[in-house]
């Protein structure tokens, strides 16, 4: 997977930054390479279900951005990047001390990029794996978007 | 739909008062109905995303805990509700003053039920559909889970 | 839902006449509307799977042809449609005489359209909805394509 | 991945040959390991959309049946499997000699296990990823089914 801007890394940082709803959810940057983003967060009891465990939604989110800034490191200087769609399977209750989103793409287009995540839950015993995507991001480009 | 449980209202707001998440996005009971839940939140800062409209995470967390309830409505009491997997189409950039979902049973199993539901931007102007989701809920019992 | 193309009927005619594959379904176009399209065969043993009802796959094709033909009818003239990616639930064994998929448009964009679309087995007794579709159509637009 | 039942090659196969319409798309089993299915077909004219690649329908039924099958092979004897859901992504046009489904399973649990799928388009010059799967299945016990 070859990055046609080089300056990818910051570019994601700046656009991560702005996204207010992440900063909510405590999310943070944990790694990122050319078609691969990782995010993660504490789990804390304000993201948590009537369960007690994760809310399906919070991991959807975490794995839609990660997924998002994983395209977004294949796409060009001046473009920004938009979700079309994402499907996410729940594999168990999702408990522990953080989750991480890890998303790769699958296939970069022109317009659509194809791309599939995991949202890993972990803690002292391990790492178990809760939730997983697969989704679509576009491209937008010379609309005066910057990520 | 015949709901089994005719306390199935006081069941739906006594499991979302315990849901933290949807605490945090501020989201509130709009209409409960057997096979039906509307929910929704008003539209603030932290909720959204890099080009300053509602993040899809935050789209995709209401209607997954609306389409999680109106498959909960039709559920036994004593029952829990969980999501299997979720799809979501995002339609158009969400912008407003709040986002309503609204979510319905299609055809409610034993052990699975299917949902959709549909996402909705207001604003002095009137509505816009803004994001759809078809998923699948299952239904918990005996396992000492109330909602 | 307003047509670009007012000869849509014919472009959704001759395009289904060149699908090989939906011909080795024996499937027929039943309903053409703005927006919306409905493909119909009938049941038979060599669509059927182990359980000796319709094979998901056989239901899932019908849908998705039938979800890109309604996106089809709203497209300019001298373009092509392509799906991007569909989600298929299904909710109960498809027996029957016949299946009937009923596609519609949720929203038309310039380069991707989102649509739905029901399968429903029918016989003598009634109709049932056995299976449903959420997917996105792209349109293809001076590749010299047709259809 | 443990299989219950060693006899679950036997079963996958009975089961398969028992599928008319994998008969139909002209199907063959080319790799069986626990909780992995590998199903292929020669790309024939009457597999073929309007573009003349290989319908989206015929992809999707055939990761469909070789998913099912990866999460049969770690089943119970005597037990059956049914897909619940399944989304499908298009990723290039499917063009070739001949098209292979990958299917292994995500998850394994006792009613419902997660799968996912890729469908490879091959010819002389090598293979190429065309489409991907992640779906969801059932296991039926003690429903007198068989596979």
């Amino acid at each position: 997977m070859q990055p046609q801007d080089p300056h990818y890394p910051t570019r994601v940082r700046e656009s991560l930054a702005r996204q207010a709803f992440m900063e909510l959810l405590g999310v943070t940057l944990t790694h990122i390479a050319p078609g691969e983003v990782h995010l993660a967060f504490p789990v804390r009891e304000a993201l948590l279900q009537q369960h007690g465990t994760v809310h399906a939604g919070a991991l959807a989110s975490v794995m839609d951005s990660a997924a998002g800034y994983a395209a977004f490191t294949l796409m060009p200087a001046g473009s920004g990047v938009v979700s079309v769609e994402f499907k996410v399977n729940l594999l168990e209750p999702a408990r522990g001390e953080r989750i991480e989103a890890r998303a790769r793409v699958i296939r970069a287009g022109r317009t659509l990029t194809s791309v599939a995540a995991e949202a890993w839950a972990t803690d002292a015993d391990g790492e178990r794996l809760v939730a997983t995507l697969s989704g679509t991001m576009m491209c937008l480009v010379g609309r005066s978007v910057s990520g």
